[in-house]
């Protein structure tokens, strides 16, 4: 296998047995990020320089004995979201073009310190606050799959980088799709941790109450390699669990055989032919395997989709002030939604939040019925950036969006292509604070499909 | 000691002995409500018959061995805005004023499945939307230690049944002060639980995010029996906490040497200089039997007390529909109160959700440094009926209502008299889901200074 492409242990082991350095991997993702970056724009900020003393570094430490870990010397990439000292922060919007914090968000911030090498800053939607990566300030982001086609959004950029070899897992964020649907688009693993699992200091608000933190990387291990690195209980983060994690996410070995998968048919396989059949091939390769599928019903869909319209809401906080004196920093596309949610009356939303909470009990008992749900991650594949479909903000949101809202668990991971070759994911979901269950299901499909071993032509 | 003033561990042990029986205690209970309650308007509903018949079926089960535990047979009262099946459940209020619900809240199936006899429903302030139990539809409730007082509110006539030796416990609840406030004004215990600990399932709710259920009781013992036996999961309520607590909240035994006590002067020792002169006393011998006091401070708590404002939106939601369709069935008070909530703008509450957290996560931090904090439960003594101070809602809530809006346990004890002869309560407050600390040292201060021995003269 191409290096560009190797696993994060894949990658280690070599380091490890001294027949490659991470001044070489952060070397060639550099030389990989030159070479494709300019037709992709998956990077705001490449941190060249940075990452080449990083990398020195890490190989330093572990001639010395120092290994930090399985992250220790390995080049990944960060979207632009996420504060980063020293390192210009844009969230994807003219209103911060010019912003240089002096701190790390915390995830960023445990990342370095079990060893991973910073290679930059990757493109988003505007302010993330969007379901394509196509951004009037820093330029539409393309698809390694089909270049003419948008790579999902908001965390686009990480997904493009992980997606094309550019580094080898990345951070996202997912407010309502944004980890896992631009993974669905790029035939890679996103996770969406449990809510409070993972801490949002330092990174930009969108909605507080339905903002998450999680990987994107080639491989279920890879993203449980991240999520090991950032989860844990955070001070600097209000909406932090405050619950200690101290599983390991990764090598959870799970057993298809005698595994209960719940499938709700009704809403999360509404959607377009050729993605419900590579999910119903999925389901049925989960079953070939000795899964037993249960057909749940999760009532009051239709209100909860409703319910997460009305708590959008909170954006409009976040950017009241800037929307008033600085308008011309927004686009129209973006200052007309936070227009639309300063609208909402707070009875609305207060009663959005009520049902939340009844609706959020009720998905948790499903898992008394079954280990895991599995459903398609969207319900259409990547548009061309210059044509999307009038559903298609519908079908690439309204399967993810549910568990931002509920804050479950929630993994995708490639199960397959389309007939016009483009990726599709299969998600995973499990209850409050099972990432380890989810991830175990998740890994078991991997390993018996290997869709995760295809990987774009670059 | 008068029968009706003894204590349920007192009473249990007597009906163990054989020297006084459920059917007697109840009777005893309904004989000092028909001779006390004309005067002081505790109940709107008594339930002799029903009582009665519970009675002697409690009476019948300990003849035969069967034993339900410290409740069993003991007569107790229940605030009128929890569903009682069969019996009216006002609310205290003219919307409900003919509703018979089918059910139990959940607290109440609790308490029955635990032994206690419901002798009746109590009085309230209309829909708990107010700091007095002046009632426009059932009239005003009179305070046993200066009949021409309020007793406090909402939970008024819950305090008053406990106070005047008409019920050996009672529930009540507690958005803003009304478990704690007039437990002050009574001279008796009243325990707010940490947010999520008790079901509200069947309840009447006010402002979903800060309504909280809780026991009034004569003796920190008593409200932890009620507490045993209503704390706990519940499915049917989407607050409940989930975890399940399996400490008995009773005979927690703490030393008060050695003992951190926080003190934050600031906002919580602000108020009229009778309460804070009978609270410092109480500090005194806090630090005479071997307690540490150390002086802290909340940030941001002005601003706490905005966001309470704010939150208190969420109970134009409960009520829009009554509010368009039945105007006439509010008094202007609530009504205009209500309005009032219907007019703050999403963003404000939105703000004031997100402040919240921050300002959890801070004063649960506090906790790290003391063992408990002790601050007076009110600043303002019960007010006469006809003639409230001006300031009288501010000092009257003040205090409280932080702790409903951070969720921490807080349990107000009696702690002396004004010169004009009224009670007033020390309240102590800890880490959330430290509701045993809490009464813990509740019981340790009741236990050296006694206050809890003092009877209203009925």
């Amino acid at each position: 296998m191409d290096l560009h492409f190797e696993t994060i242990s894949g990658v280690g082991a070599l380091m490890r047995a001294g027949e490659v350095t991470s001044t070489e991997l952060t070397e060639l993702m550099l030389a990989r990020i030159d070479a494709l970056d300019p037709q992709l724009n998956a990077f705001i900020t490449v941190t060249a320089d940075s990452a080449l003393d990083r990398a020195r570094l890490a190989d330093d430490e572990l001639r010395r004995g120092v290994d930090r870990g399985p992250l220790h010397g390995i080049p990944i990439a960060v979207k632009d979201l996420f504060a980063t000292a020293g390192v210009r922060t844009t969230g994807g919007s003219k209103l911060h073009e010019h912003w240089i914090p002096d701190h790390d968000a915390t995830a960023v911030r445990k990342l370095t310190e079990a060893g991973a090498v910073l290679l930059g800053k990757t493109g988003l939607h505007e302010l993330a606050y969007g379901v394509t990566s196509i951004n009037p300030w820093f330029g539409a982001i393309h698809n390694p799959w089909a270049t003419s086609c948008d790579p999902g959004g908001s965390s686009g950029g990480s997904a493009v980088a992980v997606a094309a070899g550019m580094a080898y897992a990345a951070l996202g964020t997912d407010t309502g799709c944004s980890v896992r649907q631009p993974a669905h688009c790029c035939g890679i693993v996103g996770h969406k941790p449990t809510f409070g699992l993972v801490s949002k200091a330092g990174v930009l608000d969108l909605v507080w109450s339905m903002d998450h933190v999680g990987p994107l990387a080639r491989s279920v291990d890879d993203a449980a390699v991240v999520l090991d690195a950032i989860a844990g209980p955070d001070r600097c983060d209000p909406y932090s669990s405050g619950a200690d994690q101290r599983d390991t996410f990764r090598s959870g070995v799970h057993s298809l055989a005698g595994t209960m998968v719940g499938v709700v048919r009704h809403h999360f396989f509404d959607g377009h032919g050729d993605v419900i059949g590579v999910v119903d091939a999925a389901l049925d390769s989960l079953r070939s395997q000795g899964a037993t599928l249960v057909e749940l019903d999760i009532t009051d869909i239709t209100e909860a989709g409703a319910a997460i319209d009305c708590i959008s809401a909170e954006a409009a906080v976040l950017h009241r002030r800037d929307l008033h004196e600085r308008p011309e920093a927004f686009s129209d596309e973006v200052r007309g939604k936070l227009e639309n949610d300063q609208a909402i009356s707070v009875t609305d939303y207060i009663a959005a939040q009520h049902f939340r909470r009844g609706f959020t009990s009720r998905v948790e008992r499903l898992f008394d019925e079954c280990d895991v749900m599995a459903t398609p991650t969207a319900t259409i594949v990547a548009a061309p950036i210059d044509d999307r479909p009038a559903d298609y903000r519908y079908h690439a949101t309204k399967n993810t969006s549910i568990f931002d809202f509920t804050g479950h668990p929630s993994v995708s991971v490639p199960c397959g292509f389309t007939d016009t070759g483009l990726p599709v994911g299969l998600m995973f979901t499990g209850a409050m604070f099972d990432d380890r269950g989810v991830l175990g299901m998740a890994r078991a499909f991997e390993q018996t499909t290997g869709w995760h071993l295809e990987h774009p032509p670059l």
